[in-house]
């Protein structure tokens, strides 16, 4: 025992993979293998021990497909695409055939067939080093345990019913696991296994909660309701913290909290630099619930309401009437803000509930999804253009077309838009007929044509997240190649002023409605681009505004053309980090 | 009885999906299902029926994939991804399950519960009206018949055995039946079913044969051996074509060849224009059996030299003195004249021996493949280089990054070949240290660097499939969106020209090897733009060095000028198109 373990506290450290600290009881997750029993089946039984594996596999199977579907709404899309790794794993051929020989050959229940075959798999896995290899292991080992808990009729809901807040602990953390609890009551995550670019690590980011790895759980004697404190930043864990470890933290904790109360204290105030330059910000929404009460009266509109949330909760394509409620409900809680819809962006890694439209892809991510699924179902896409068109009469509303890569798709929406008109006309449907029209920035052809584009439509808004993945032809969510995924790259950072730069001459408005519209750092060069509308989750909206009337616009062109001037993604970091910091000391003394 | 069949003549319409015509005799293929023998099984057999079917399976996927080995070789690795979706369908797991239970419940012959299952799929499936579910059901039905085979023992390779050249007539033709047909005897293909952008149509472009699809086989009473005359371009099938019939196409073809004449005339004379502008004409090679005798007569070198066939060959990473050879024959056979050796590009849709290193992956073209895969394995990367800085002593050798997304990768490959070289020296081993580096563009993003790339290596070579691909984020090879795949997109148009203006202005050398430099409209598009050198099949040279010939540079350059001003593909394509025939017309009178 370590002096530190006389004193009480113990200190443990790992490898921080998600920022921010906590404090509070600890939730021990136990991946207790249920206790698989053993017995001996006649061959009349063996018919019903395959009925029963297959029944198990159904339920299996829908289990992770509504899974993934809640962890798509609560989460994201994106992060949600995890579980289709555990389908391909539950489907295996190899696992299931080797389970029915095991059972013809040695005549005992399924479930220890199956189990015997999984470890086998388990096993020579086991012997590959390969961080890829240790991902698909974890799925495995995630699946099989929900195979044998739906063989065995347990319920395995309850087990993760955290009742109070707290920080959840496990040796080997699951998505699954993660799919149950209640997400506003995680305050943290530690766990044995994982990486910065594990399965845990992506989803304890996207809930902003801190997550540490590498801690050897075991070792820790950790028990349910004990206190610990976690530190994000760092990767410490300590085990019932001193109370000079929690002064310090407090303070700390304090002194963000003090930040955060300045940072709102801007939110009263125009969205404008110092030299009075105006700029939107607004919110990303998925539904009118998003909208928090008292939010819009800082908030400069909705600059993206996403509308595949919608379809993806009903589980098929909503009909004109449903869809129109649900964007009136957004339009008038938007207090006559403008609201951007997006028409359906379904497709590439979401296509969960639709299936059977999609099919199977090799490549998703270059598939059929977005605006070249709705010009091929223009029954759908009409459907969602007469509901927005409606919608419209009740405030100030904007239709976005996704994943628009050439002239022909524009002018094709456009008139499936002048159709959905007319027959509201000879419906004799009240519609409003004063909408702008804007087309996503996402496929790297379109920003090439930004010229043209301006031709039928009225304002852009760049998706950051997909025109990256494609400039640099990397998928993010593929842990091989995650890493070169980078906002910085001097060639993402060319493109985005190409297409501001253009958009402006042609006297479009430029919106950006990408991850990185709510990153300070970024905000700060997409303004001095000059860009006029940046979109964000509305957590995000108090730093920005904070930061946008502290500088001036001069300065922030002054910031673009130094990033532009560097040759390397890490050059241009230190110049867009020394910027906000700079910012930050001059402004904030505590 | 129409009067043409009077005359002994007979005339079917169909849809010509492949250029070119073809006479001679026609082989039927003859999907007869095989009989399907029916009979109880006893319990006691029922374990034996599970194995039969297991080790059916297994042989079954055994052929897909060396068909797909097979065609990736001899037609390319993107048409052999077809397969891919065999593979699926073969281990669907709710028909093998279902097959099963069929099994256990009726106890009879696995074939028979096998093929019932199978049918009740393809009903459910022919009652969704989707071109796409229709290239399903071709799928299954081909995966099934090859899985009754081998369940039945029956070789089907044999059946097509064509022995002399023949057209080949099937009402449902597929991708299997390809794959065993010796590939320099197929004059032709007529079927029933398919569509531009079905699989036998793409296979068929691919080997430049005809192809006429819509054709009622049946109807036709076509028995092997019959006469036949087939025009891809109309889409016309003759059965025993009259005396004036043959003499029309004899004469077509006649002009053809003379036309072909026409231009191999120019072969012996330099690649330049009328004002004396000099371009490289060059040839994409798999390996040195390629190279073709006295070919480099005519031929300014190898522009292109892809290394993954010798690897996909050999079925394993290929030790460096083997490498060396194969790189040294290359060399030697070039007589010379520069060799451009493109260093491993596996992953993707090229991945299929090499299952376990690449992992499943949601969209591989967007995953690990190429130079990332390269610097992530040094050992096999260091092996290449070192194998082509030996090959470098034997003649004029360069070497080519592909899939270069930013400059971190280059410098980081640039220090391994330092290493490679370094190691060469400690081991005294000869090799080349004067060897000519060249990056790939075909990331979206490395286009937008080309002045920092240029401050890395000596070349650019534009790869145009991928990068289109990228560009437009479309999948080529599926059939939803490979519609959207268009060259003359002004977006893509617009970013080859920057990409080799901006090469130009920082003294790089461009070269284009996608299948763009190989169609005559638009390789001299791009030699107006000011490319450097074209790298192309051989077959497709002699036309190109023809028109190149008979253009001025100047005259090229107001072509490139044309093209940029025009803002949507069709007036690009007709500008294009416009050019070369007015060219035809003033130089080829017959």
């Amino acid at each position: 025992m370590s002096e530190k373990a006389l004193e009480n506290e113990q200190l443990f450290a790992g490898i921080g993979v998600s920022n921010g600290t906590a404090y509070g009881k600890v939730f021990v997750v136990a991946h207790t293998s249920a206790q698989i029993p053993e017995y001996n089946v006649s061959d009349s039984q063996i018919d019903g021990e395959i009925k029963r594996f297959e029944q198990a596999l159904m339920k299996t199977r829908t289990d992770i497909v509504s899974l993934k579907e809640e962890l798509a709404q609560k989460v994201g899309e994106k992060e949600s695409s995890i579980f289709d790794a555990h389908l391909l794993v539950l489907e295996d051929v190899a696992i299931i055939s080797e389970t029915y020989s095991n059972l013809q050959d040695t005549k005992r229940n399924i479930e220890i067939c199956y189990i015997e075959v999984v470890n086998r798999f388990l096993q020579a896995f086991e012997e590959i080093d390969d961080p890829f290899m240790r991902e698909r292991i974890a799925d495995i080992r995630d699946v099989s345990r929900r195979m044998i808990n739906n063989l065995m009729g347990h319920e395995e809901k309850s087990s993760l019913n955290l009742g109070e807040p707290a920080i959840l602990a496990s040796k080997d953390f699951t998505p699954s696991d993660f799919a149950f609890v209640d997400k506003t009551k995680v305050l943290g995550i530690i766990t044995e296994k994982g990486s910065l670019t594990s399965h845990t690590a992506i989803l304890a980011r996207s809930l902003r909660v801190p997550c540490i790895v590498g801690i050897n759980i075991e070792e820790t004697n950790l028990k349910s309701g004990d206190v610990i404190l976690i530190d994000g930043y760092k990767g410490n864990l300590f085990v019932n913290p001193s109370g000079d470890t929690l002064k310090k933290y407090t303070e700390i904790a304090n002194i963000r909290r003090e930040i955060e109360r300045i940072f709102d204290s801007s939110l009263p105030y125009p969205s404008e630099t110092t030299d009075f330059h105006k700029v939107s910000l607004e919110f990303n929404i998925g539904s009118a619930s998003d909208i928090k009460e008292g939010s819009m009266s800082y908030s400069d509109g909705i600059g993206l309401f996403r509308t595949e949330a919608l379809f993806i909760d009903k589980g098929n394509f909503m009909d004109e009437d449903s869809q129109f409620e649900a964007y009136k409900a957004a339009v008038i809680k938007a207090e006559g803000k403008p609201v951007t819809i997006r028409t359906l962006d379904l497709g590439g890694d979401k296509t969960l509930a639709f299936k059977n439209e999609f099919g199977h892809e090799e490549n998703p991510f270059m598939g059929y999804r977005a605006i070249r699924f709705c010009l091929d179902r223009v029954d759908i896409f009409t459907a969602q253009l007469k509901a927005i068109l409606r919608a419209g009469v009740y405030g100030k509303v904007r239709i976005l077309y996704p994943m628009i890569s050439g002239i022909n798709e524009l002018v094709r929406a456009n008139s499936v838009l002048e159709q959905a008109k007319l027959a509201l006309k000879n419906e004799g449907i009240e519609y409003s007929s004063d909408i702008e029209i804007g087309t996503m920035i996402e496929v790297p052809s379109a920003a090439m044509i930004i010229d043209l584009i301006a031709k039928h439509c009225d304002f852009i808004s760049i998706g950051t997240n997909d025109l990256i993945q494609y400039l640099l032809a990397v998928d993010r969510v593929n842990d091989h190649v995650a890493h070169l995924y980078n906002p910085a790259n001097p060639a993402v950072i060319r493109m985005l002023d190409k297409i501001v730069s253009e958009g402006k001459k042609a006297n479009l408005k430029v919106s950006v409605c990408g991850e990185i519209a709510a990153d300070p750092i970024f905000a700060m060069l997409l303004i001095g681009m000059g860009v006029d509308s940046l979109s964000m989750a509305s957590g995000a909206l108090s730093e920005i505004k904070f930061m946008l009337r502290k500088a001036s616009f001069e300065e922030l062109r002054k910031l673009r053309n130094d990033a532009l001037s560097q040759n390397c993604s890490r050059d241009i970091l230190t110049i867009l980090r020394r910027f906000r910091n700079a910012k930050m000391k001059e402004f904030i003394q505590i």
